[in-house]
């Protein structure tokens, strides 16, 4: 078999049947990081992103937690136990978080902070997204991107300890 | 809507119809036990693998894996990017990984290191179901319990800094 | 050797050294979880945080975390670059990060994800003690029992789908 | 202040001092990724130990690892706790690996994998430093900078599905 798109394209393709864009959640990336650096752009926030959507584990991860929200609006043999938890969009269910870790672990540490923190806060399009059923997985795959761009442009600069060593 | 039985219940015979017996991963507890305590038996293994089974995160974990086993054999409408990565069990996917990762994680930090070892060493019933196709997650997921467990009775141990403060 | 106390005794005893008070910790339990749980009370909330501190995994992070917060203070010896990193307490350092994820891991995912939320936030005791020097590692530690603590609760309660299995 | 010497070279002096050679750390990744991978020599090998090695997250976990192992053969007035723990070098001690755990966490979730496996298997150069004392933090140290190192290698190579998409 040869796939017809590499699989960045077919994730943004993904994301894009969903109506995210871009540029949605690199907002959200310029908005926490300007008051750290008053240089950052758009265009670096962007370019952030792509960055994460990017690398391999975050691909696979979209794909599984997309795959899972659409079989929640799909599939009415879906086990009983797993519909409930996704119809309801529990807080008890905790697998939408354990995925979704998977994105901002390989951007470190503070990544995995900023991702809790957006997934309580929920600002932009992962409210939005956040409103809407069958989208257990999706609010926490954005938080998780968004908050790996974060990581990707802080460690990027070289502030304080870092810039003493240059 | 009620439930006719508990998640508990639910997930024993989610394993059973895999094939999977208590037994098959209490002796994989026991013979990994039993050379740090001589007095480990059976029994307490058994007892162990129960008690990671009966923890909310793990059930969820698990029927969030055999769901998508499940579907790897069932759906042909699945993603033909997530089908091709499950038909292959590639070691690139890492997605098995990651959603498994969360069982020993509640257990502590060896219980993930041991869930590395078991995972690359693949003893008994794990190395089993791994031979068979569509199951992905369902080796992983084995691993994750048995090292939950394996932690689980250690930790109920005290020995050396522990025993001296008693 | 004979040790003069349990190790849940002397952790307590270097919080209280710290200033830190149970109640400063449960008043943050109680305030975060008493909008998802009205039956919540503050002796509910302490018995959370005493039980988080019980663990042996969170006893020994903290013990460490505490531990290289003191030698900031006293150790002129320090490596240089370590000591460079612990005096700006830089937000590039991260390793107070990664050793107090350990405390909310094992409560699981949502554990982890409060933590970032009061890692960013800072509530009470936790953004008093992160305004002082040689507090780099222990605003960390609390919010990691903060977050602990808010999902023991939330996981003793049995709500949507749990609520339905009973 | 200005640092005599970049982050980089000041841990690859560090060690050296611990008689660690980057050599040493490469022939594992060489010995384990060759099954995999024909092509594979001691020199890509040992990039990827130096590309580990460059990673900020690594660099400041392994500062922290080298201080405690350090002060718990120096410090008499260690906390008397912590140095029962380091001085037995206790499995139920466990903030090791967690530390050790940021350093896989950045090369993906196989890489976490693997760091279990050479924990518990314990080959060359980790096996050598682990029979030594003040050396616990050393070992898990670098088992996470081999398995990091082996999944940058992993993670190179188009396999598989990845192949396919080219």
């Amino acid at each position: 078999m040869k796939f017809s798109c590499t699989l960045h394209n077919h994730i943004m393709d993904l994301l894009a049947k969903k109506h995210i864009k871009i540029d949605d959640l690199a907002i959200l990336v310029y908005n926490s990081q300007k008051k750290y650096n008053p240089k950052i752009t758009i265009e670096v926030s962007r370019d952030a992103v792509v960055h994460v959507l990017a690398k391999r584990e975050v691909q696979n991860i979209i794909l599984v937690g997309l795959y899972l929200d659409d079989k929640s609006k799909t599939d009415e043999n879906m086990d009983p136990y797993l519909k409930a938890f996704l119809d309801e969009d529990s807080s008890q269910f905790q697998v939408d978080e354990t995925l979704s870790t998977g994105i901002p672990a390989v951007f470190g540490a503070i990544a995995s902070s900023n991702r809790g923190y957006l997934d309580k806060t929920k600002p932009g399009i992962i409210g939005k997204v956040d409103s809407k059923p069958y989208n257990v997985f999706l609010d926490d795959l954005l938080a998780g991107i968004v908050a790996g761009a974060e990581s990707y442009i802080a460690n990027k600069e070289s502030i304080g300890v870092y810039k003493e060593m240059e």
